[in-house]
């Protein structure tokens, strides 16, 4: 899957690949017979269903997941909108790939392939209070990075980033497209200060102003405002619907890495859960909008796929039950009606 | 441990156990050094720090897990409280000793060791409505047994449930104890109908009414008005208070069966962590009251431990990140100030 435009984009989002239903029957029906009251193991039973739909198979399985980690650089950084200068983006990918991240813990945990792409940090896209954050060829070379991160043989993909100064992106984002100002969408990130939080805010209406002309385009507002790690995690989402391989979401930038393309089409994130919700102020928000429900609720707020590889857990968890439990027949236990 | 009496259970819960500060202070102290921003990783931390204070160690360990199954059968289900049949109780005992029930797949997820103690099925406790459910002796050898579920070399044990009818009895002690009548704590537990859930409401109310003299009493509820598995769940967290073992409760029953303790003294349960809130009615509502807040929100409402089986794996991530992360310093990642 490569998109040589725009309208390319616009082509997939408008006929989307569709789940397996007759394996996602096959789920809920086995559900049904396993020994417990109807219902009562709740969203391990949805879970257990979607996994069921979107790999095909009565049974589904996690042997093979993947977390892909994209890391970017960002002009806007320079406007003081960060508790952390620019160089902690190619610190942090260091320590990714020596392992002392917390992403690299939880994807051990989770008996996860950790992949991280450290997109061009040397070169942090536009200022986007000044000029478009990136070309459309630097918008479509990043959703590119990001779908080659996808492979079909995968049972599962997790996405998330790492990119300092990137949730002012991901509220530039949101403002652009759903509204409201940039004070309801800006947080305090990694922990910005209140005169940090004030030049966020003033970066993000400045950069709004700069593109009005393009705020109803979804994908100009993408590439103009958004982000290199943003449109790959965007890239490796749109492959895994093409592939379908299901995929969770982490938090508050992987979700408004997504929101344009949903904008397009809200039923392209069908094949996607929300792993998490964050402590990042936006992100209750956004994911009300996007009608995403959060599967933890820790008031994490690190990114990195953090948050939505702690929910690979409760994925394995639904699978052990729904793979593993006798029926009612097999156990000989009385099924109350 | 062993009660012989009632006052022997008041004169422990008023000089409890202590967890170990010096440990929670490292903890916290080494989290801060974790490459991360401060406070991103949430819950995380938290359950981080509250395992070194009750394991009195720097780098907690969740080596040795042990989950804690008890099953009882009650007297009140004879007055058509529930979905399903009294005998479900010793089918689901064979389910979980076959391997078949939802808990064994959980606790194989977990790493954990289950243990199931089928208490007395064949002797169910006296109908509430008509006498107090258990004898003094009765309730103090359930709690015998579930403190003898617990061994000091426990890194963490998780406590659950098997008992037809037993919401009833648990929505009983809730509307005794925190008072609002029946329909404040009744709900509709494994499935039952609107008839079965006013019947349920009908025996709550006037098993309050038969037991109104010793309401004042929380130890005397807990006997009246209880049950043998919910008696011997209290004596396992007693248990592990004493040897400074964590604990992770299950839902609804497991909560009810801990609240006469809390009541004599809300301390009881600092070494506790609440692994969900269910989808039955008051447990949100009683974990508000007792001042709980769950680790996981699933709509779950199986019983057998299954939440907090679940949540497990969330302890798991916590010391993951915490004892293999590493320090700013390690990695030479700049610390934000």
């Amino acid at each position: 899957m490569r998109f040589s435009s725009l309208d390319d984009i616009r082509a997939f989002c408008g006929d989307l690949a569709h789940g397996n239903e007759r394996t996602e029957a096959a789920a809920v029906a086995r559900q049904r017979q396993l020994t417990k009251p109807p219902g009562s193991l709740g969203r391990l039973e949805e879970l257990a269903a979607w996994l069921a739909r979107w790999q095909g198979r009565d049974r589904p399985r996690l042997d093979r997941i993947r977390i892909a980690v994209f890391a970017g650089n960002h002009g806007v950084a320079a406007r003081g909108v960060s508790a952390f200068p620019s160089e902690v983006t190619v610190q942090m990918v260091a320590n990714f790939a020596a392992g002392g991240a917390a992403i690299n813990q939880l994807a051990g945990f989770a008996g996860a392939d950790l992949r991280v792409e450290a997109i061009e940090l040397e070169r942090p896209t536009a200022d986007f209070t000044a000029a478009p954050a990136m070309t459309t060829g630097e918008f479509l070379a990043a959703l590119d990075i990001g779908a080659r991160a996808v492979t079909p043989d995968c049972d599962l993909v997790v996405v998330g980033e790492m990119g300092i100064a990137n949730t002012t992106v991901a509220a530039a984002l949101c403002t652009a497209l759903l509204g409201g100002g940039a004070a309801r969408w800006a947080g305090r990130g990694t922990g910005v200060d209140d005169d940090g939080l004030a030049r966020k805010c003033a970066a993000i209406d400045a950069g709004i102003e700069r593109h009005r002309a393009i705020l109803a385009d979804p994908l100009e507002v993408a590439a103009a405002l958004g982000g290199r790690e943003l449109a790959a995690i965007a890239g490796a989402v749109l492959a895994a619907l093409a592939a379908r391989v299901p995929v969770v979401l982490d938090g508050f930038v992987t979700t408004a890495a997504v929101l344009p393309f949903a904008r397009l089409n809200p039923a392209l994130l069908d094949h996607c859960r929300a792993g998490h919700v964050s402590a990042e102020a936006g992100h209750r928000l956004l994911l009300e909008e996007m009608a995403l429900d959060p599967l933890l609720d820790l008031g994490m707020r690190l990114g990195e796929a953090s948050g939505a590889a702690v929910a690979i857990a409760l994925l394995k968890a639904a699978l052990a039950c729904h793979n593993g439990m006798a029926t009612f027949a097999e156990a000989g236990v009385a099924d109350g009606g």
